[in-house]
């Protein structure tokens, strides 16, 4: 067998790892208790690895109100001091099985979203999704959302998931890829159907009134918990997909504010980075480009497993957020076809003739194509202490698929 | 002023009406205590007036299982007697303030949706949307589910409502057709939407725990339940139209099951009718067009205030149900533009890049670019006795738009 034969057997293999996947939501516990090398005095953030100095504005930010709410320090001073002396150990998320929106920052008493890939028997995890801390805000404003969802709403929705036995994830995926979510920015559908899996849950096990009610006022006016959830899918998904020998499909797209990186199949557990790029996009008032940070986060696994931009096509009500035309959008996710190894079988474009989603970006593809991959995010300010200022769409920087593609020459055409 | 820009300005108004409506449900209840004119023995059914003689197959069915549910009668046999006896009176729902789905029975002790256009004060009334007996199915398994509306899921409902202070439906619908529902036939979004809301409104009063998780199985598990509630709507706000002088705008499109009949604002309560045409469609498994009845029911309500098949093009995940492609629904929903008098400042489609729907039907236009209606509807078997057979998309008959049209020119231009 040729190199050209193994690599595409290869990407075969990884696309039917893909597309097998079978994400269950299991439980939702504190990330000390759950998440493997968690630790005390330990963040973990998006992207790839990168140390306090280098951090940008809106991740310093976030790593600080994540110190606050451990309280491992008492005022914000105090925070960057003991940041600065390195008390704080940083790791990426992904280093841990698990992902994070924007900052992505997680810690010990954090409560995470664990879903299993019953198909492979492995977890994965990602942090809540809310619109403050995670864009760099620490201010208490901010924390005050993370203690709840530590003291309240987490251990309230626990017990109902438990009484559940766990929720099925693929359904409501399935379901809200044709009701105008990509999955990425847009869980319009996806939250809902969520909340009303969980309202039943809650509803069969004794909870103290007050903690029901905000809890149930929680998830059903959070348009973006399932962002979380979908995220902790993608790293599921993804996960049995690292070292398969000659495989190029990417299993990672992740970025700490400063870089992008990705991770490649055949390749493991290297990162191949560039400087994260700006996004193109629309601002909330009083914001603009010019207050804007770089592209942030581990929600680009979204596009990595075919959702957010890649099912844009299916999602135009998102575009009133991210900016665009619904012909832009359709020739974004067309595009995506001729990066990607396959189409899901069960994840479907409606406004496509009910096609599969394009899934499985391979490295070779987007470097002879010249077509790097479209992500649609939320976009965080350059400085610590804000929150949410923007979203739009960028591409992911064609050098992190170059490099990787001399890394895998190197390795495999050496062989 | 010449008759061309009376007609103008009356459908001017008449759009101004259907755009300012304010649609909020504020009660489920019996229908025998909110229905105007609604008395014992008698059953409301869809579409304009009929004899039980003249009732198709599905319609009878759905009477008969009407009158067995009523306990009017014992048996299939003895209920088939009490209507030929004349026993039962029926009347179309539309002389009721009331539409209902497919054959749209109602009768005294079955719960209604009440919907209060607060824009103008009036109150509009739809029966529970289900799969059988409003099909024409009297079987057991049909008139179960007709029971636990009336004792359980419609009681409870009716509790959780009251302590919310009845639901502003204009924010659901605005949200659902950004998320793929078209309102008639795919409600997914709106169900999820409603479901969450109820659910608080459940969890905030005591209930008896049996009867809470049964009714919460049942909302969150019924994607169809915002049909009924749109239904409502569509009636409400439709009803503010009549009787405006001049206005040539379509104020009811509705089917017996034997005829299709319209309405048209100058023209007051006149029902125009035609022959009800057979659907083009896809059937359930086992069923063919051998086994269609015609086009059946008061829920083109939905097109007449510019939803169904007029938002085709943002629902396109329907057309597994109702068949055609992404290309055709787009087509039809730019065709409705030349038909209708305005598009919705607040009810919009992303597909479009954002534009109002098309909303208020002008039969002036219909018969000048000879483009009648579509609408996407679902099927009932001809014969009595079975639940819902399949789906699809028809056309009004052009006939009930001409007969109008000649009316309201002998009424108007003789002035």
């Amino acid at each position: 067998m040729d190199i050209k034969q193994k690599i595409e057997q290869a990407n075969a293999e990884a696309g039917k790892r893909l597309v097998a996947a079978e994400p269950y939501l299991v439980d939702i516990a504190p990330a000390g208790e759950v998440i493997p090398g968690m630790q005390d005095k330990m963040i973990t953030h998006a992207g790839p690895p990168i140390t306090w100095e280098k951090m940008c504005g809106a991740q310093k930010g976030a790593v600080i109100g994540q110190v606050l709410f451990e309280e491992w320090a008492k005022s914000y001073d105090e925070a960057v001091s003991i940041l600065e002396k390195g008390e704080i150990k940083l790791e990426p998320n992904h280093h841990h099985n698990a992902v994070g929106p924007m900052a992505g920052t997680i810690s010990i008493s954090a409560p995470v979203w664990v879903v299993e890939n019953k198909a492979f028997g492995n977890l994965a995890y990602c942090r809540q999704v809310e619109g403050k801390q995670q864009f760099g805000n620490y201010h208490e404003e901010a924390l005050e959302d993370l203690r709840k969802w530590r003291d309240v709403w987490a251990p309230t929705l626990r017990k109902g998931l438990k009484k559940l036995g766990g929720i099925d994830l693929k359904p409501i995926i399935t379901q809200a890829l044709q009701m105008g979510d990509e999955l990425h920015n847009r869980h319009s559908a996806s939250s809902s159907l969520f909340a009303n899996k969980m309202a039943v849950g809650l509803a069969e096990v004794d909870i103290p009134k007050s903690e029901l009610l905000s809890t149930l006022h929680y998830i059903t006016n959070h348009n973006l918990i399932f962002l979380g959830l979908a995220m902790a899918c993608g790293k599921a998904i993804t996960d049995p997909v690292y070292n398969i020998a000659y495989s190029s499909i990417v299993t990672a797209m992740a970025r700490n504010g400063t870089e992008f990186g990705i991770r490649v199949s055949g390749l493991g557990d290297e990162w191949f980075t560039a400087p994260a790029p700006f996004v193109e996009g629309l601002y909330l008032p009083g914001y603009s480009e010019k207050d804007a940070g770089v592209d942030m986060g581990d929600s680009a696994i979204a596009e990595t497993v075919g959702w957010g931009a890649f099912t844009l096509a299916g999602a135009t009500g998102i575009l009133s957020l991210v900016g665009g035309t619904p012909e832009e959008a359709m020739a974004y996710s067309r595009e995506m076809k001729t990066i990607t190894e396959t189409s899901h079988p069960t994840y479907r474009m409606p406004i496509f003739g009910f096609e599969g989603i394009s899934i499985g970006i391979d490295i070779r593809k987007v470097v002879q194509t010249g077509t790097a991959p479209i992500i649609d995010t939320a976009i965080a300010h350059k400085e610590p202490g804000y929150s949410i200022i923007g979203a739009g769409l960028v591409r992911a920087p064609m050098d992190c698929f170059k490099k990787a593609l001399i890394a895998f020459s190197k390795k495999f055409q050496s062989e």
